[in-house]
């Protein structure tokens, strides 16, 4: 392994011995205002703190929660200059005080939902939400209140995101919100670049849809399943559902282009809302007899949300709900309605644990369990990141992956 | 066996070999309007058809939902002259073509949720719901669409009410939505009048919480739980969750007297939300750090449904809705809520698949497992029906028994 971290060193032109303990000067993408464009310019990050780690990313790619949070659609959440990005894959640089589970040179994957593995949800096997370290749009700082990114020009702090902060090729996150892929024996196989690449999308869109499938789902073989809203992360739960050996997978979009795509996540059936005459949710009754066992709602929107429901076989059936809602309107289900035993449950980063559970995770990816390669669509350097914004914008990228 | 068939047989003054085939003239409690006062009068009921079962009830007792019945709110559901009840025990007269799994003299229960043993939820584990013979409040006539009651002066059908009608000395009931107490090795020591008033309690209520507790939240032993509304529903499930060891059972109900009767089902804390300054979900999180494993929703009411739903623990929490809503309203619930790990569900009929379930939880009940007696508040001969129904509209009641 010690070849493999030396080799990649090299590679990268990566001396941690002439940076650590120091503030580092380097590339990042700054957002001055809600919807302003990414700046790529020269920012300041300080070393690591107590418990914190600094890593250097090697890719990054994006999300929509970065484009809802870029447009600063939330004034409460909004916080400038910022750094953005939290789907990633880098390497140590250097550990703050008391770091233990990660040195200079470990392949590491920042997760959005961290894992202190000490507070009452940690050390409860039925969540993976964090009393400290959990997924929180509201935080901007370190937990010293401090930043660790500053502008060069005049040392004003750069404030951080959702616990990661990647658009950078430095960044400082909490060691409870990395994952170190190299401390397992035997570690995954992570550092080919090929590796590296499809790694990054453990960070949130895969973790999150495969995971609603495995572990908040728990998707049978031979089941049968409806996917809304085809995305990244909808993709990744029908690739979950297929690798669990689901015998059909509906899927549901107006975007006809995500069919082309589903076909090779194992997507048996699609729907286009727009070319339906009735309801979706009485098309998959009727194409299911009586509706399917698991649907998913990866829009983001409540008359969808309510389709789902609807399309679950009443007794047993399970709705699970991935999409964000920004609108106040609450649940389009009548109380009454749980009575007919149709469920719904909410799951945040797949259910994954993520320090426990990602590192076993990344090795069946790996493995080709789930097949990782369809996600990653477009490529670009990381001084185009505003292009790769619009790829995503437009419905063209899946995932556009940023070479730093 | 036999002979205690034989002895109760004579005790009741109970001879099927002169009634079987033939239509029996006897006493019931007939409703002619919303609201209006039950008639006790003379009524004929025709012999069984095929695959049901006459049966000559023994106690009845009286249910909120009949109250609600009684009351006519929901239009649609409204038919006179009807009888209503569905909480009973009895004993079979007569079976009509087919019923092979009962016969004269067996002791049963009727079950307003049947169990036909073969669609596609009753052979599904996951469910008790019944395609033909669920739970449903529209239903007013037998499979044929003919009643099997009918006025002595002219021969009017009476209709049927939620697949049982009890309050009656003979009612005919679908083979599906009865269960013999009696055919399973050992059968339960169902035959004592004591007994028999006890399983009475199984129709209904007691196996609607009960099972709550037990099968739709699987209240683990040591776990902490808070029931909302403590009618013989809400007291019924907080025995249950006594029953599987829970070391805290917090009662909340408006009405004080609730409380004494609370403390004999295991109820450790009460709150009467007029004495608490503060919302009763923050209550009950101060109380418990951070809130109950399991909330219990038998108030049918969506503000008290909300802070049921507010009292459960993030990250694992349960709420489980007993309660009917009649309100059009939505869950009071916003979609983002589910995202910190509380969940949600219906119970209907505790979950217990009745045919197949109900005859173990007799057993278990008879052997003490679950107090049934603190449930029996009153009892009253069967003329005295309106007074027993002020009983339970006053809140002076639990469950006040009718001798037949």
């Amino acid at each position: 392994m010690q070849d493999h971290i030396t080799d990649t060193m090299s590679k990268l032109n990566f001396n941690p011995s002439q940076t650590s303990g120091k503030t580092i000067t380097c590339k990042a993408a700054v957002v001055y205002g809600p919807g302003q464009p990414f700046v790529v310019e020269q920012v300041q990050v300080d070393p690591p703190q107590k418990m914190e780690v600094r890593v250097k990313i090697l890719y990054t790619s994006i999300c929509h929660s970065d484009f809802d949070a870029w447009q600063g659609y939330n004034e409460a959440q909004r916080a400038y200059p910022r750094i953005f990005g939290h789907e990633a894959c880098g390497i140590v640089e250097s550990v703050g005080e008391g770091v233990t589970d990660m040195r200079e040179g470990d392949h590491v994957v920042p997760i959005f939902n961290g894992e202190c593995g000490e507070c009452t949800y940690c050390r409860c096997l039925e969540t993976n939400m964090c009393e400290r370290f959990g997924v929180d749009p509201m935080k901007k700082v370190m937990f010293d209140g401090k930043t660790r990114f500053s502008t060069v020009k005049d040392s004003k702090p750069i404030f951080h995101f959702l616990n990661t902060s990647t658009f950078t090729e430095y960044t400082v996150i909490e060691s409870a919100c990395l994952v170190n892929l190299d401390s397992h024996h035997p570690p995954p196989p992570s550092t080919s670049s090929l590796n590296l690449k499809k790694l990054t999308l453990l960070s949130c869109c895969v973790s999150t849809g495969v995971g609603a499938a495995w572990n908040t789902a728990n998707v049978q073989p031979g089941s049968t399943v409806a996917v809304f809203g085809l995305g990244s992360v909808g993709l990744a739960v029908a690739e979950g559902a297929r690798a669990r050996g689901a015998s059909r997978i509906i899927g549901v979009d107006i975007n006809p282009n995500k069919f082309i795509k589903g076909r090779s996540m194992g997507i048996t059936d699609f729907i286009n809302p727009i070319d339906v005459e009735k309801p979706v949710h009485e098309k998959i009754r009727e194409m299911t007899e009586g509706g399917v066992d698991y649907s998913f709602e990866c829009a983001g929107n409540l008359d969808v949300l309510r389709d789902a429901f609807l399309s679950a076989h009443e007794g047993w059936g399970l709705t699970v709900i991935l999409g964000i809602h920004p609108t106040p309107n609450m649940l389009p289900i009548h109380p009454m309605e749980l009575f007919v035993g149709r469920r719904i449950v909410g799951s945040v980063f797949g259910g994954f644990k993520g320090k426990t559970q990602l590192p076993q995770f990344a090795k069946e990816c790996m493995n080709g369990v789930v097949n990782l390669e369809e996600f990653i669509t477009h490529e670009l350097p990381f001084d185009q990141i505003n292009q790769a914004f619009e790829l995503l914008v437009t419905g063209k990228s899946l995932r556009c992956l940023l070479h730093l």
